[in-house]
């Protein structure tokens, strides 16, 4: 499945949410990663930023789709990283 | 058309990025906003937010899908706002 994640956690606690990201996903952008995940490592992934953040003040969202086909990008301004045509 | 919106923009523009945004997107989290936008209304708020923001500072990124149904999305931790299923 392609992810994307967007993640909103405290400045103490970003090294461990980015080390965690970086194992399984790209950098896109300040606080987004994205990319191909099966279903058992996004789960891996879940369970491992589950056991970093604090539940009751940080947040991270995923959207995920069945393929990457199914979801296109595009960045206006800088391309910081990751793939994204530039419009 | 689906549309997920990341933007890492300066801290002085921030406030006529989050206008802009607000006009056509529902904001979901610190730097993310999304909702459901025809091709033309895509078009308009890519075209205002490029007279508002540096390109050569700036980064907005989006990810778009041909319907809301082709995107999953999920919260760990605070759901700060929009929808989402909890984790």
């Amino acid at each position: 499945m392609f992810v994307i994640l967007v993640y909103d956690t405290a400045v103490e606690r970003n090294p461990k949410v980015l080390k965690t990201c970086r194992k399984y996903l790209h950098w896109t952008q300040r606080s987004v990663f994205q990319g191909e995940l099966s279903a058992a490592q996004y789960r891996a992934l879940m369970a491992a930023l589950g056991t970093v953040i604090d539940p009751e003040y940080d947040s991270i969202v995923t959207y995920t789709a069945r393929s990457p086909e199914m979801v296109e990008s595009a960045t206006l301004g800088v391309a910081l990283g990751g793939p994204g045509d530039i419009l």
